[in-house]
C-alpha cells in the first residue's frame, strides 16, 4: 500500500495501517512543500508528523510537534526579538537541528528520513515526495504568502485565490517513490488537505503518471466531513478556490486517478453523484479519535479496496 | 578601564567592576578563538559567559550556560545519535541559534553581541577581541585538536605540547576594540586562563602594540592561586609548556606589557622576584566567590591601580 499524505489527518490513517500491515507492505509518502528554512533550521512539518505519530511521541491535542515537549529556545529566542511565531518545541529543534546538519554534509531528505525514523523506531517506510526543492504559495487578499506565513503566522485566516507549488514541474520524485507507486497495489490519497497536502505530491513531475501508469485500485478518504474539515484550512480553502465543500468536490478534484473514495456514513447523501462520476464510494464512520478508530478505518478501507 | 577576559574568572572579575563603574567606564573585550560550529550553530562561548554573567542569568554551579536552562534538545540530539559532548542547554540554544541568524544576514559579532547583550539587559559593552575568525588548536599528545574538542569533549585531559591561534596575525582588532585600548586609562587581563583566553586577545594583529603605545597602566589578576588554577585547565597547561605555574610565571609571561599585577594573599612569597622583573605586585583576595568578593576585588583593584 502506498499511502499519499500531508499533516495530521494523513499521519492518523497511516498509523491505523501501521497496525494492520507489515512494514514492508506500507510506504507512507510525504509532502514535502510544506518545508521551509527558519531561524537557520530545515524544517519538514508533514514528514516530521508523520513521524512523530508513527512512532508513537507526537503531540496528540496540538496536530504538531512532540507530546511533553518544552518550549525554553523559542522563548529564549523571543527575549532576543527573533521569530516566535513557528512553535518548535525544544526536542522538535533537535530534529530539525539534526536534520539540518546531515543536510550540510549533503545527505538527501530520504536519507535523513530513514535515520530520523530509524532512532525514533519507526519501522513502516516514511518517504519525502522528492529530495528536491518545492514549495507551496499562496496568493491571499493579504498578498503572495509562503505556506508557513499563510498557515502558522496568519493562522489560514487570509483568503487565498490561487495555490502553486513552486519547483514541483521540476522536481522528480525519489527512485523510492517511483518505484514504491509503480510496485503499489494499492495508493491511498488519506484524509489530509487536498489542494495543501495531496496536490503537491501529485504536482511533483512524473508523479500523476506513475499513478496512472498503475493499474491498481487508487483510493482517497475524504478530508471533509459534513461540510467541514476535522481540522486546519481545507473546508475554507476548498470553497474559496471554487470547489465543492463536499466528498463529492474531493472525488471531481481527483475523479482522473481515483477508483474509489471513502467519505463519512453523515456524507451518504453524496454517493449517487460521485458514482455518476466513475468513481466508486463507500461510507464509514471516517472520525479517527481514539487509536480503535484509527485502525477500524485501516482495515475497513483495506477490505473495501480488495472489492475494487 | 579595558578588561581583557576569556571564560568564568574574567567575567567574574567584569560582574565586579560593572557594579563599581558606570556603563561609560568599563567595557570588557573578549576572548573569540573558542568560538566553532556545532551542528550548524555559531557558538561564542566566552561572549556567552561574559553577557550571561553580566546580566545576572549564568549559571553559577557550571561556569558556563544559562542557570536553570534545560536540555531537552541536546538529549532529543543524542537520540539521532548527534553529537551531546557540547552540552547546550535549550535557553543557551536559542541565543547560538539567534547570532547565527544574525551572521548569516551579514551582522558582525559585534553587532550582534550588542544585540544580545542589550535584550538580555547588559548595560557594560561587551567586544568580541575581533569580527575575524581566529581559532585556537592545541598539538597534544592525541594529535592536534580544536579548542572545544581538547576543552570539552576531552575534558582538557590530554598533554598539550604547544597551542596556536589560526589566523589570529591575520586579524584585526574591531574599530571599537581599537578605540577602546587606544583611550582607556587602566587595561586589565583578568584572571582567566594565560594561555587559552588572554593569549589569542593579544595574538590578534595590532592589539600588543596598542596596549604597548597607550601609556595607561596595564594590570594582570593571577589567575593561579597557590599554584592551582580556580577552575580549568590553566595550571596543567602552564606546566606542560614549561611555564611556572605561579603567579611569577603569569608575570614573566607578560612582563613585556604589564606595570602590575595582582596576585592572592597566599602567593605574597612571589612579590619579590616579580617586582624584580619590573612589574609591581599587589597581594590582595582573588578568590571571588560571593557578590561582595568580585566588588572588594574590584574596588582594590581599581584603587591599586591609582597608584601606579
Amino acid at each position: 500500500v502506498a499511502l499519499l499524505v500531508g499533516g495530521v489527518g494523513g499521519a492518523k490513517l497511516a498509523l491505523g495501517l501501521s497496525k494492520v500491515l507489515p512494514s514492508d507492505a506500507l510506504t507512507v509518502i510525504v509532502n514535502t512543500a510544506d518545508d521551509f528554512e527558519h531561524i537557520g533550521v530545515y524544517v519538514s512539518p508533514d514528514v516530521d508528523t508523520a513521524m512523530y505519530t508513527l512512532s508513537g511521541i507526537a503531540n496528540p491535542s496540538a496536530g504538531w510537534g512532540i507530546g511533553g515537549d518544552t518550549f525554553q529556545a523559542i522563548e529564549m529566542l523571543g527575549r532576543y526579538g527573533g521569530p516566535t511565531w513557528f512553535r518548535l518545541g525544544d526536542k522538535d529543534l533537535a530534529t530539525n537541528l539534526q536534520r539540518t546538519a546531515w543536510l550540510r554534509e549533503g545527505l538527501s531528505l530520504t536519507e535523513i528520513t530513514r535515520r530520523l525514523s530509524r532512532a525514533l523506531g519507526v519501522e513502516h517506510p516514511i518517504l519525502p515526495m522528492t529530495d528536491d526543492k518545492v514549495a507551496t504559495w499562496l496568493e491571499t487578499d493579504q498578498g503572495a504568502l509562503s505556506f508557513q506565513e499563510y498557515f502558522v503566522r496568519e493562522r489560514w485566516q487570509p483568503v487565498v485565490r490561487r495555490i502553486w507549488y513552486e519547483g514541483a514541474e521540476a522536481a522528480r520524485p525519489t527512485a523510492c517513490v517511483a518505484e514504491v507507486l509503480e510496485g503499489a497495489r494499492l495508493i491511498v490519497f488519506g484524509p489530509s488537505n487536498p489542494v495543501l497536502s495531496i496536490d503537491p505530491i501529485l504536482a511533483v513531475g512524473g508523479i500523476r503518471d506513475a499513478i496512472r501508469r498503475n493499474q491498481a485500485p487508487c483510493v482517497a478518504v475524504s478530508p471533509i466531513i459534513a461540510g467541514q474539515a476535522v481540522r486546519g484550512p481545507a473546508a475554507k480553502l476548498l470553497g474559496e478556490l471554487g470547489l465543492e465543500v463536499s466528498p463529492l468536490g474531493v472525488a471531481r478534484h481527483y475523479a482522473d486517478l481515483l477508483s474509489g473514495i471513502i467519505l463519512d456514513e453523515n456524507d451518504a447523501a453524496f454517493c449517487q453523484e460521485i458514482e455518476a462520476l466513475g468513481v466508486r464510494a463507500a461510507t464509514l464512520r471516517t472520525l479517527m479519535q481514539t487509536e480503535e478508530d484509527k485502525i477500524q478505518l485501516a482495515e475497513a478501507l483495506l477490505n473495501w479496496a480488495e472489492e475494487l
